[in-house]
């Protein structure tokens, strides 16, 4: 019998109770023991719930339990996470987490402190919701170099932009409708600006490169710019808007950003609709793989929870590649410098021969929508000085 | 140090030796030990290769090197590529290979002989080549119940599915031309009769459920027959013809056969295209998932292999769930007895009325095309009695 605990009963928390037992024969035999919850840690409590006689209010008890080998940390925010967290380690149990916050800011510490006391931290959960991903990348890529990574890494962004493609509504029409039926927080900034995606990005580099760059240093746009001329825009150039988290890896450098960009057809990232999540990664030998599923949602979620769980408590993940992650803004590339083609598009029409003396390659789409590129954001600014006039908007494409 | 040997020194046994070379850090990182390549098995000898100096031509030096941990067959074809796997397992040393001919036809003995020596048999490379679909599965799905999979197993006929829908060619005018550029054999029946993806739908089962279903046992259609007219009805349908593995799998029984299916538009297999395959596997907990990426070629399967090298060499693949596949005819659902819609077309206006008295539902297409449903073999064939006529093409659609 293994024991395990679970703090923060929320959606996530209470989906991993549900899963332990309604999958308890897969379970026991990935892990080659029965699990057995013990503990759950709310602020709240469960009367009605038949895990109800469980619910302590305090960490000490899970603490200081010898026989709890393992928490699910599935309470959101930084804090009292993280300091659980560390409790928690340091007393000799495995932590397995879908908190992409701590992952993203504290990653490092938390790593550190489960190889110190020869425990894992593990976070399937905190990248693509139920979406293998992350023990794919530290196993089946482990012999492997990942230089790149393109992801739809937000479900609510990816929800509200497939709708204004397919309807042609604007931004703000589809985002009420969406926070109307719970696809999008009643504050929905954390998604629309990118801060989510920036987080799962900056957490699949630093897999990738072991790397853990600071958010400050990472680029993120926000989407609520996108328009429904856009839309239309980005189906002339042949292509869809995807708000991506993108990462280029190397020995010595690194180059991540998230922004709304758009992903031309060929692109299987152009395909991945409402809320599902989408995750390319690119190395040498294998070129694209990609990953394709459910990035949020209660079970998903719990799911890949559970993968965490059966991966610890079988000893599977104690062999696997352990990562390390070192915080470091050495190497990382300024988004500024980076080169893209840009969909842009004018008020008026403009003078194309003056146009196309000043881009690499210019083509026109429309009398006042262009694709131009290859440059970085100083030519770009040129540009516009020099043409006399600046665009109404502006999309990076994806290559 | 952790010595290997490489059985079959082919095209993907020689993109083992390469990438064991260049990607040497992240596999020593992987592994924790640096990892030695000590022998290659082939007939033929290479004295212009760098590896020229461990060629052998018999197994035996390989089999009685205590030092050799690990061999990866790469030789294809059922004998001698077995029983060396026999002799390798019994004396103790891992195997891992992308023979998906043996793992179909014989893995419940293979995994049972590397059970009972206390060693791995792993085949990652045997399914989708690059796609780390097969280590996911075990690891990142086994808490959970797979129910469902499609997949676009095979390269070769997509590559020429993709043609004849994006050119409006005939079957027979792309093969030529896929034969010329050497994306198709000579002989490309195992492709095109669907025996490839048979193997591998064959072993996609087994993983989910341990039944090692009989090739006999499940049904596989050519693609053959599919024409441009065919693409086109198609398109009407919403959708693009695919050569699809597909699987049910319940506690008791299981239903598993390929066949060219119409793929909507909606699916994201309905996108891959090329020579790229897709794999979709369904729980419960997590909806769909995908995997996509390069169904074969050297790099890409060479990088699976190294894969399995890495989880054996680590020692993770001792921990994870090992997999027991029985040989088994029970449970398996007959094909003639599964229902599908089926895209239908007819040489000749048919009498509407009396088509959807028949069916249960009928979607107009064109004047001589139809999509009906749901049902099965007989049912089907009792529709083209009271009709009078037989369709000149029958293709099932995907749900």
């Amino acid at each position: 019998m293994k024991y395990i605990a679970i703090i923060g009963f929320g959606v996530v928390g209470g989906g991993i109770a549900a899963v332990l037992e309604e999958n308890h024969a897969a379970i026991t035999a990935a892990v080659g023991d029965t699990v057995e919850l013990k503990y759950i840690l709310d602020l709240r409590d469960f009367p009605d719930s038949p895990w109800g006689d469980r619910v302590v209010h305090t960490i000490d008890p899970i603490v200081n339990d010898p026989d709890v080998a393992l928490v699910c940390e599935t309470m959101g925010g930084s804090h009292p996470a993280l300091e659980y967290t560390m409790q928690l380690l340091s007393a000799g149990k495995s932590v397995v987490t879908s908190n992409k916050e701590v992952v993203a800011n504290f990653g490092d510490r938390m790593l550190a402190c489960a190889a110190e006391h020869g425990v894992n931290y593990l976070f399937e959960a905190s990248v693509g919701g139920g979406i293998p991903v992350i023990r794919s990348m530290l196993t089946s890529l482990a012999g492997d170099n990942i230089c790149r990574i393109d992801g739809i890494l937000n479900g609510t962004t990816n929800y509200i932009l497939t709708r204004m493609r397919d309807e042609g509504s604007d931004y703000a029409e589809v985002l009420a409708d969406a926070q109307k039926l719970g696809y999008a927080e009643r504050d929905p900034s954390a998604d629309v600006d990118g801060i989510d995606a920036q987080r799962k990005i900056i957490i699949l580099t630093a897999l990738a490169s072991g790397k853990l760059i600071p958010a400050e240093k990472v680029y993120a746009e926000t989407m609520r710019t996108i328009t429904a001329e856009d839309m239309a825009g980005a189906k002339k150039c042949g292509g869809a808007v995807k708000l991506i988290g993108s990462a280029r890896i190397s020995d010595k450098e690194a180059a991540l950003f998230v922004a709304p960009r758009i992903v031309p057809d060929a692109c299987q990232l152009s395909h991945i609709d409402d809320v599902y999540n989408g995750i390319a990664v690119t190395t040498p030998l294998l070129g694209d793989v990609l990953y394709y599923g459910r990035g949020a949602g209660r079970f998903p979620t719990a799911s890949a929870v559970a993968a965490d769980v059966c991966a610890v408590l079988s000893g599977a993940a104690m062999k696997e590649k352990r990562p390390v992650f070192t915080v470091t803004s050495e190497g990382v590339i300024d988004f500024d410098e980076i080169w893209f083609d840009y969909y842009v598009r004018f008020a008026d029409t403009v003078d194309e021969e003056v146009l196309a003396s000043l881009a690499d390659t210019v083509k026109k789409l429309d009398e006042k929508e262009f694709v131009v590129g290859k440059m970085g954001k100083k030519a770009l600014e040129q540009l516009w000085d020099k043409l006399g006039v600046k665009p109404v908007s502006v999309i990076r494409i994806l290559d």
